[in-house]
């Protein structure tokens, strides 16, 4: 007969989207993993009574409060889960760490690095839990274990992007993500901070880092996308995208890593795939050898490539014959002269350069 | 009966990869474009008469020739292409423009803005080329037709990379592209000005950039990589890396672009295929409508989604039973806040932070 | 306050993997769907008491019985659901019906269409359910939507196909699945019905058939392989393809559709994407006027097609120069001929034909 | 300085699309083959002079002729290619072959086996040639030369298909292609034939047949697809479905390869990839041993599988609510039951079975 499990109370502050997927995994955790544990939905706290009853009965919540100061203090509760916005997980998870509680917070951990330090010496050595939740796409605690069987070697890039389009539609921006005050920053709170986590957990820490931001949206606070450009202490080189602005993509989260042995590619949009190459390979396998490759162009400009050429010339030709002007001409090949000394110069300086 | 048509002869200096790929594109173009013009490629310049003797048979030139200098000035020669490496540019197209002729020069254009200058001002406004040939692609023409047709609207964000695996082995970098003097930098000339030059056509001028370059082999005089972030003219924002050290890439140059009517993304190693995001199209067709749409999670969290909720939540209770530390934890996520802060902070200023 | 809910206890009988995956449905329904029903898992029942305690308490269920006979029967229970091997689907469904209970059964329904016959009249009008699960992926259903919009038009081709490679390794072949009197049949009950069912679903009935199957394994009595070509009532013409032999395949499970208005594509591997052609789209969207689309090869005939011809050339003069035999020569090309006339033949005879 | 090269003329007879892919490969082999010929396009033959004439300013043919019957014993020709609709090639073969010429001919070969035949003997073992060129496309050579290094074992299975849309579009279907006088068949010829002679080239001999045909446009007098079910004699089994019926498919020729010991994939509108699985890698690249493998679902059964349960189970409920019938229910599983029945009937009985 299975060993008795311990039960851990669980009190949820929120009741929005990510509520949901808290929720479900509270369900969930038990039917796939072997834990000691069993755990209890407790209960829910939100500000809406009526939709908060919704949801408790939608998530099967036992209870329902909307006072979390309440709350987080129960005796009966092991765990105080935080999924709110970003504004309040602070308080939150002070009241709860001093009420000696194991407290789980969204992401980003808080509105600045202050906050941050003091939440995290509130919970000091107790167990805790920020809900980075990507770490733990199967594909991705792959990858972490393709890297630790040094099957990357030593690591030359890593590369990561997070798109969507959530910031364009005016009619879905006014929320509390698109306040200052309440979300702390926009794109960087909201996706770089994945993309920071997946970062050091597969390829360690990042020593320096140069950005931007930028606000597309007029009037708006917070910032709709970033670029980093980063180096890692383990001698690579990083950079970052991420915007609300990436129109059509959804959730485009992804990342690529390149090393001495082998490299890896992933999208979260096909979760369930990674892709390794293994430089490992026989040069056989890495088709660098089949009936044809010595006869056509080199490995990568594959058949077809010749076209570029040939469309080049003819299109010159045409504009010859009609006694028009040609592009790229040397003058078009000067500017990009000039953008190129441009950047030799701004790597060189570490500022930004005006063309 | 077909046009006469006007005889261009040709004079090519070099005769290493790219002088096939120019030779090919010579032979071919009047299969393709039906241009007033007959090429007739006539002599070929090279150091090493055995090999050049070889290249000429291979490739149909009539004559071959040591001596450019001569050449170059040859009154039967309508057009100069040059195709040797890069410092020798600016003192070939120099003497073919004053010479008069048609000059044709691979890209990058010179070793330094004052070389393509000069280069520049030489040819004047006689016809001429730089070999930027991947303008030409087919999807890449056909996505400048679209944005030309407004179909992406006002840019957000232009992303571009080119990664491939040359400057890695020991073995194949004793060449002059791997030496400042022969050619002017490493992967900034090399690959990042088919990106600059592409990016240009596409989305028009950079106004403002910052960037890095990086040299991996150890001493090694030009960059094997390079990162540029960028302000267009038109308001977007642009990314751009480059590097030599792409492991498992051969060509894979590629780019995204994010506007408000649309988006594109292209690949170069699938050079037939042009991904076209289309906003307009109505919303039943954009997935947010199907019969689950609204049941399972946001779009673009697919289903699958909430398995890195359980997965966290696994872990963690597994890591509570042995009595092991959990992560990310608050702590984690505090030095993720730092890192986030340092964006900001690298942001504002326009310069690098150490973390 | 939320409506009370109509409580309905469940009995499954089974606890292998699908056994599973219908628990979970049981526990998750009530989170994304709202139902007037609430769904409790009283009783799982299965034959090993140590195994069934252990999955009992992983999935939540009440209570655990070894006889079915009983439970069945159970006034308490008011579904119970099938998760056996196939040979006991009939004799817990007759019972089960006959109790006057609502009855879920796995896929295939029964080991002879008498035995399904019998089952469906002993269910009657009472509801009832056959766990063809792939119906309900998100995309499908939403092909189905497409389709039923007129987005396909008329049907000409529906071909699908199921490959895994469940079926090559001994040492995981020796279950009931790969016995005749305990599975019916294999890849034809396992994997085809999954097809058949989706088929009818999306493009209405078969109405004749022709048929093979296979066993690649010696002394194994079920089929390892089966294709099937077939035409629809609604005119269109189908093929179906199962295996269990699809080495490297885990569950590849996909289907296209061609219609007069467009053409549809799945992968259940990438279940969240659904491949829709629109053959409505402008021309300039259909990649036929891009600037280069008159001038190189026809549409489809992609840049890189001329190769096959250069290399057919250059294979034929390396062996003329050595005196070789090139291949495909004429005679060659008269056994495909053969091979041709021989599909004529049969085509027309509508049965085997030896070449 | 070069061998000296041993001149062959060309006469070639047809002036359309494929006839630009010929001529293409007579200039271009030498650029790429070192082989010791030197091949002289010579003369094209059609039988309208402008066209004709427009036709070789564009290829580069010294010469044009509008009857080929003198062209094809001309003592200066060394190789006829044969580039005109099917019913021409059997007579252009025959007096090219009888006047001692190496002939080329393109796919099919001929309108019968006959006259194959015929062609074959007047050929002799004089050198020659068939068109069936993508057995040359790099990736399918790349194929070939993994299946003779014993890569993929045993065959199991063998799918090709070929789909495009040419048939679809009345305007564009009043050519010789539609004519069974001129063509001998549809895509029979058309496409299927590319399909059989790489899958001989590949797999061997195909020793029985099953087939089908089917003509969608009325009143036409070929085959607009035809669907294939083969056995090789290396004990594999195929399929091959090709037609002009394929809405969205422009030139979609690709084939599938299961073996015991790996497997291979190819797309010809991706041609420069060639998919293999390597079932010989350690299980650990196989995705069998991530660290959640053994939480969630079996290997191929994503995360996102469950819910096809959750949403069966979930409709099932909300029909059962509104007393509406559910599907799919006992009965269709019943009809399925029958189909897959007859497949059982069908192919014990080899004919067609109506359902």
């Amino acid at each position: 007969m299975p060993e008795p499990k311990q039960q851990l109370n669980i009190a949820m502050v929120g009741s929005g989207f990510i509520a949901r997927a808290h929720s479900n995994a509270f369900h969930q955790v038990g039917h796939f993993f072997d834990a000691p544990f069993s755990l209890r939905t407790k209960v829910v706290c939100g500000r809406n009574q009526a939709k908060l009853e919704a949801f408790a009965a939608q998530w099967e919540w036992e209870e329902t409060a909307t006072e979390w100061e309440c709350v987080v203090t129960r005796p009966d509760i092991s765990i105080v889960d935080i999924a709110v916005p970003n504004a309040l997980h602070a308080p939150l998870a002070l009241a709860a760490a001093r009420a000696g509680k194991i407290v789980f917070c969204e992401k980003p951990l808080a509105l600045s690095v202050a906050e941050a330090g003091e939440m995290a010496d509130a919970v000091g050595d107790r167990p805790n839990l920020v809900w980075f939740n990507y770490r733990r796409v199967p594909a991705i605690a792959f990858a972490k274990q393709l890297i630790e069987q040094g099957r990357i070697g030593r690591v030359f890039h890593y590369l990561a992007h997070y798109f969507n389009q959530s910031g364009i539609d005016p009619a879905k921006t006014n929320t509390w993500r698109y306040q200052r005050a309440e979300a702390g920053s926009g794109v960087i709170g909201d996706l770089l901070s994945h993309l920071i986590d997946t970062a050091e957990y597969l390829n360690g820490k990042i020593s320096e880092l140069s950005a931007t931001t930028h606000t597309f949206a007029r009037g708006r606070d917070v910032d709709d996308a970033t670029q980093v450009v980063a180096r890692f202490s383990n001698g690579s080189i990083g950079s970052f995208e991420a915007s609300r602005f990436g129109t059509g993509r959804r959730n485009g989260n992804g990342f690529e890593i390149y090393g001495s042995k082998g490299s890896l590619a992933f999208e979260l949009e096909e979760m369930n795939w990674l892709r390794f190459f293994d430089a490992s390979e026989p040069p056989s396998l890495q088709a660098s050898r089949h009936p044809y490759s010595s006869v056509f162009w080199k490995p990568g400009h594959i058949i077809g490539y010749e076209h570029t050429f040939i469309a080049t010339l003819g299109d010159f030709l045409m504009a010859l014959a009609k006694g028009e002007e040609f592009h790229p001409n040397f003058r078009d090949a000067l500017r990009t002269q000039t953008v190129l000394a441009g950047v030799e110069s701004a790597a060189a300086s570490g500022i930004w350069k005006t063309i």
